[in-house]
């Protein structure tokens, strides 16, 4: 019987791959380091000799205590002596002595959340003996020196501050601030003083057995994974807690032994333009860290090819190597040592939006990848970066030379914001809500109290608090873009204005933020969405990503459900939306808002007088007035997306939002009365009256969609007649239109069969008048929760659903929206209550079984049933990705958030593609 | 092979019986009138001979196209000349005329709804017979020309007014208004003027033949079963359509051949006050219908052993036989024609709630029924009729003696009630639910307007109007005590005041009403519940349906399931109520609602300072104010429910109810400003502020329950503190306590896994600190959508369900419910868009789904999970009917309901008994 296995060696990754299964399989047992270190030795890479401890002994260790599990020490020194023999060294031999690194390395990255320590095998003899070789007496000390305190901080356990008093006094008696100003007989001076540190603290001598000094870091590196950063960010970027780490024991090489040594990073494509070329920069006789640290200027790589052009010719050809091996941009480092080439590390690169679209695009034509590949390889998130709107052109540069740039501070939440300043939570979301005005709020920082005004803002500025301030997280919870710490601005709240650099800023005026740079102008910047158009690359992966949704047989699902990926549509009010929904790639108008137009400040008396008209006639000869506005936008919304379904929705809101606000016209009432003023009076009073009668504890759940055509069905019945005359128009002039009605608020089956049978006879009646025939569809929003229950019988009647995910959110939840965002929603994700914001990414245990059911029975009564989601989740990867496993044909979102559906609806049909 | 058999003959019930194996199957074939005839016939009681047509020849005819089946003309020949046989008559004989009625009956009595045909087979020649078989020309041609009429509008369809009219004319020529003052030969000439009618309106003869009279009659009964009053009657009665009607054809005998002749009407018990003596009355010489129509003074039954010894004898044992044979009180028709008795009907006879309960336990007494089917007999309707409140004693009698009764009206909805007048539905509300008023809306009539005014009620009296008027449907829908048509009242709405019969009364003056009775009276009239004590029978009858519930076994259910019935607690959240409610056979309290104590006037102050506290020792310090009120009222629920449990929620409204309207602090605020008062205006704008910063758009949907109690648990640890506190002390005392804690609004098991250990700590440190033990639960309300959806996950930390099944109704309709009833659901119940008020009877489809996943999901994973009810829907029958399919435990409702509920948790326990 064989013992387990707990060490593998450098040329050992073919045993993982069996033993694991696959190539996931040994970055799970190896960890992400180690595995590409095995890949590279074992396609022929120079990598400096080292040995793996498993994740398995990691957690073996954990579980028992501590404790090393049986033969994993043995293995490590049976590992040891392997590396050893390869790299011509002796651990602990002064006279040739092998140094080794002890580095963490999970199966996913961690970036400097667990412990490594360097230069283990260096004691007061091994030191000598390392400076006859390297005759440089001061690299070896410093390198002893930073032993000694790494090893007594992370392995010892004592605190990083005892060993910086030490240096802090030394630099103090040489007069000096930097470390690299100490002398050799310093940094000597500072390795005895650290060992006297490290005996006052532990009671023990700095361990000068290198075999010491490797277990104890070992079992450190193992701790670490439980410590309370490793288990913080785990939890935030959600990883198991059950994957461990490994360790690596790696050979030491040194970059800064001569001048045909050095070291660098590089990567096989540019990360920030995705260009296919080596980018990356090196330094001769350095150190890793002297690269990063930025002590000496970095030279660019291809420099390396006149300085040390045999080891840059290796290195590549390595670097095509490993591109071509994982498919994929490497991040590598690398050490020359006297000529010769170490590949330290390499890894998938981080790349900005830009390059991660280009590069995947440029794969696939290389034939690298599959343009399934490649969908994979692009994130919604790098999408919407690039079509969040922007500054258009060179506008802030011009404002910065015309010097409009009046404050910055830490860039926040990204994005760009244009609006009027308001000092308060209470203004901003007033004249947000009710001047319908863009606001960008301005605060010293804000609280708790001030988020309703900050969810109504275009944008945040705030002169005080930093990257992690209440204002900052909110800001980046709520995606608003913002800036915080803004300290050159002095913030008068009782004047209502602003001073920042001798420009003074009044309540009111115009002002433009960049979240993502943390600028700040006076006036109103050019803000525009980036033409899709012009993003060519960008263009073909959504093709593509349109292709793999396209294809049948990508969902597996019962009989008569669709079995293509999901389509994605918007939501457009207004014609020029729909023109850009449709150049966004939407295949439909998944949900068009009728009352917009109500709104507008011309047609508002016409409205009003509609709706406090006391005869039918009266309210008739309003709503005549009105149908031809309607109507017209309708020709454009069908125009704009001729051959595609356009989903109108009949009126919605409680009429009393079309009315002025009872607190303001008790306001005047009062005044007037208390005044005595007569004039006008009589008039406010009947408004007054009018708006109270009108007045609903809780609106959200009252007089509004189809109850209110039931009570009041005028209104929907001209506006099917003007849905129908445009769609008649339009089939006239040669526009394939597909109207599809939906009613809103739905929650008995009755009601759809109350009122939807005489809009069909409208519909019917206007194509006999217009001499014209086309297919249509009448359906219903499943947004009350009663609906998604009762969708088997509502199934019965409406031809389609759409899922308002906004209000089944806050029906299925019982959240008032705007109210519970203020009063304890923040508080409830702060805390961990509620896991996501539901208003953002659907709650799949709650309101997601409501859908799930709603889709299962709704689509037994009626097969062909269509069901799309037109609530903002629409346009949220993960709610695409749950729309996707119920069986949706489509989600419909704005049209800004349309590309980044169209690649989540992708992801989400190849993650769930059927088995082959 | 047999004929199908389309008609039984007055000795056929046993083959009735045989072909459809249940009594139920003969009354379904026959219907309830042709089976009780047959059956009478059966048992030996004299029936005139008859024969009965199936109510699947009814259905075959219907299917057909209004053809009979083949076979049943034929057989109702045969039927016709063995009931000639048995009558010893003979059909259209002129010498010895055989008369037949032909009756509609179908299995559920639908009076009035279908057509009968009186005295089928006279015709010219065997009405001369008839004159000289009965010496009474003037009978004979009375009988005729109605036979015409009544044949000629409901066979011939000839409308009735074309018989009228010539009706009138001769009435008018005679000078004359009642048709008893015609003579016999104005009879005649109205028989021959009828004829002239029928030939004219239908182009033929007036059929003399009596069998075509009889085949023409029998196709009109069939048809009159899908007559628009039918059908009509069918879906308000909930019948189903496919029943059919049988028709029944019967030899008529007639009490009015002489002085040995007579006719009446009987019950076998007095159906007021279910007092067992035979009740009823009788004419001698006299048909059926004069009996009703109160022509004559009818005489008491009893009379009849004076008059007609020998029938009456013989009528007292057939109504013993038939009460026995039954096991019902039953009520009868009979006729005597020459001293021979026929009894033409019988059936279980109406009666009064007091006389349904009276009745239903002395048969039990009298050995005739079971306990269950005692508990079937009566109706929940029954038991809250007795128990309503009611004016006390003779207060009324009081009243009208000192002539306080000032207006009587029709009584439209039943109840008494007591309160202030206002004479418009915004004034009537705000005074009830801002100034906590007892409000009697007094209106000429009522509108949809109105609706809101009347529900906040606690009666309703008109001027104008019927018992179908808006006012009197509204009210009985909803419960409202209602007079309408009140017609010596004016109302005078500018002067605020009514006057009526001489008396004024003004706005804001008390009056008194009798709903049941339609009697108005000035002032404050005792108003009291009943006694059940008083009610023994009733009392009697609880107790019997507490035992039917309380036996093992009544309930099929899974493993861990309760298998006993429903268990009826009540909600009560003052130590009186919890006695009431106990005395009326309450098993526990199901909510306690914690809040009122802070409403109280001289509370209100401290309760504000408490909410407006800025930090968090200032609330403490207000709550520690409060803590001694609410532990005292404990103590007093506890002492009351000694041995019961109690349930007792926390906190739930949100805090602004606590404070003033922003509306009334608004216009105090402007109209200071305006006028330059400054004294105290700080206060009050600060306080405005306050308001405005709580203020919420949904406040249904907002910062309350458990959400209020996670942003700011101080409250919640002092209600804990007090109710472990009061239990502590209680138990010192003796009393058995068994407090369980309610966490309100629950949408996600995390709010419950955040705020419920804490609550527990405190439970447990008041126990050691008063060093007693107790056992405790806690548990949440169920009654947000989301919680019923997750109640698998929420039953994992909550020990008990209460469904708060009014939230829950708003919320899985999206309905508030203020605004609703006011601006849509009345329409929606009228239009029929909503069955029922689903605030009234649980929505078994959405909501009752909801809670029966909830209930399902809850107890597997904890099968010990203890499910109740507290919304108003625990007092519902049907409603509880329903928590008896679904596995609650048990119902909770107000104490005023839990008799009510007693007897409907055994009748459900009844009806889904498990088959033995």
């Amino acid at each position: 019987m064989s013992e387990k296995k707990w060490v593998y060696l450098f040329n050992e990754v073919e045993e993982a791959e069996k033993y694991t299964g696959s190539w996931d399989g040994v970055r799970g047992l190896l960890g992400g380091k180690g595995a590409n270190l095995a890949e590279m030795t074992r396609i022929g890479v120079p990598v400096p000799p080292f040995f793996t401890v498993t994740t398995e002994a990691c957690n073996a260790f954990l579980a028992a205590g501590s404790k090393f599990p049986a033969g994993m020490w043995e293995q490590m020194l049976d590992g040891l002596k392997a590396v050893e023999t390869a790299a011509e060294k002796k651990f602990g031999d002064p006279t040739n002595p092998l140094l080794v690194s002890c580095r963490s390395g999970a199966k996913m990255s961690m970036p400097g959340m667990m412990d490594t320590v360097l230069n283990i095998g260096l004691n007061d003899e091994t030191a000598k003996g390392m400076v006859k070789l390297t005759e440089n007496e001061r690299f070896v000390y410093d390198s002893y020196r930073r032993l000694i305190s790494m090893f007594g901080s992370v392995v010892l356990g004592i605190k990083d501050e005892a060993f910086e008093k030490v240096l802090d006094a030394k630099k103090k008696e040489r007069g000096t601030k930097a470390d690299t100003d100490l002398t050799t007989e310093d940094l000597k001076d500072l390795v005895e003083k650290f060992k006297v540190v490290v005996k006052a603290e532990k009671g023990f001598d700095f361990p000068q057995d290198p075999i010491d000094q490797m277990r104890l870091a070992t079992e450190a590196v193992f701790s670490s994974w439980n410590g309370k950063r490793a288990v913080d960010y785990r939890r935030a970027a959600d990883i198991p807690d059950d994957l461990g780490t490994a360790v690596n024991i790696v050979t030491m090489v040194f970059g800064n032994t001569g001048w045909e040594s050095g070291t660098g990073v590089a990567f096989t494509r540019d990360p920030s333009t995705g260009e296919k070329m080596l980018y990356g920069e090196y330094l001769l006789n350095a150190q890793g860290e002297d690269v990063v640290a930025g002590i000496r200027n970095t030279e660019k790589i291809v420099k390396m090819g006149e300085t040390l052009p045999e080891a840059y010719e290796q290195f590549l050809d390595i670097t095509k190597k490993l591109e071509l091996h994982y498919k994929n941009m490497q991040d590598m480092e690398f050490t020359i040592e006297n000529r010769r080439l170490w590949m330290l590390q390499t890894r998938d690169g981080k790349r900005t939006a830009k390059a991660a679209v280009k590069i995947a695009v440029d794969m696939v034509n290389e034939g690298l990848i599959s343009k399934e590949e490649a969908i994979k390889r692009v994130s919604p998130a790098n999408v919407d970066t690039l079509l969040h709107p922007q500054f258009m052109g060179n506008t802030k540069d011009e404002a910065k030379k015309s010097g409009k740039m009046f404050a910055t501070g830490v860039n926040a939440s990204p994005g760009a914001a244009v609006g009027q300043i308001y000092f308060d939570a209470d203004t901003a979301e007033r004249m947000a809500k009710e001047e319908k005005q863009k606001v960008i709020m301005v605060r010293p920082f804000t609280k708790p109290d001030d988020v309703h005004g900050m969810l109504a803002a275009e944008g945040i500025l705030t002169s005080e608090g930093g990257a992690t301030s209440h204002a900052a997280v909110v800001a980046r919870q709520f995606g608003v873009p913002c800036i915080v710490g803004a300290s050159m601005m002095h913030i008068d709240l009782d004047k209502r204005e602003l001073e920042s650099e001798g420009v003074i800023v009044k309540e009111g005026d115009w002002i433009s933020l960049d979240g993502g740079t943390g600028e700040a102008f006076l006036g109103k910047l050019d803000l525009g969405a980036p033409s899709l158009e012009e993003q060519t690359d960008l263009m073909t992966l959504l093709n593509w990503a349109d292709e793999i949704c396209a294809k049948p047989g990508t969902r597996t699902a019962p009989e008569g459900w669709p079995t293509t990926g999901l389509q994605v549509w918007a939501n457009a009010d207004y014609p020029k939306d729909a023109q850009r929904a449709r150049a966004y790639g939407a295949k439909g108008i998944g949900l068009c808002r009728t009352e917009h137009m109500f709104f507008e400040q011309t047609r508002l008396p016409t409205v009003q007088r509609m709706i406090l008209a006391e005869t039918s006639e009266e309210r008739v000869k309003a709503l005549d007035e009105l149908l031809p506005f309607q109507r017209s936008d309708f020709e454009g919304l069908f125009e704009a997306m001729d051959g595609y379904p356009v989903i109108i929705r009949l009126i919605d809101p409680p009429l009393h939002e079309f009315l002025p606000s009872e607190e303001v016209l008790l306001e005047e009432v009062i005044t007037m009365r208390v005044k005595g003023e007569t004039k006008g009076l009589k008039e406010k009073e009947d408004m007054l009256e009018s708006v109270k009668t009108m007045h609903e504890s809780n609106p959200m759940m009252g007089l509004r969609g189809v109850r209110l055509s039931i009570v009041m069905p005028e209104i929907v019945e001209m506006q099917v007649r003007a849905i129908f005359e445009a769609a008649a128009n339009m089939t006239k002039k040669g526009i394939v239109v597909k109207p599809e009605v939906m009613i809103p608020l739905t929650g008995h089956i009755n009601e759809l069969l109350h009122i939807q049978p005489r809009l069909i006879e409208i519909a019917k009646t206007v194509m006999a008048e217009k001499k014209v025939e086309f297919t249509y569809k009448f359906g219903t929003m499943i947004e009350i929760p009663r609906a998604a229950v009762t969708a088997g019988e509502i199934a019965s009647v409406a031809e389609f659903f759409s899922f308002g995910t906004n209000d089944l959110t806050q029906m299925t939840f019982g959240y008032s929206r705007d109210d519970a965002e203020r009063n304890f929603l923040v508080t409830y994700v702060e805390k961990g209550i509620l896991p996501k914001n539901p208003f953002q990414t659907i709650d799949v245990d709650g309101v997601g079984r409501l859908m799930k059911v709603a889709v299962k029975d709704g689509r037994e009564t009626r097969p062909s049933l269509e069901v799309g989601i037109c609530g903002e989740h629409g346009g949220d990867p993960a709610s695409i990705e749950f729309c996707h496993t119920i069986g949706n044909n489509y989600v419909s979102c704005s049209p800004f958030r349309v590309p980044v559906a169209r690649l989540a609806a992708a992801q989400a049909a190849l993650k769930y593609a059927p088995k082959k």
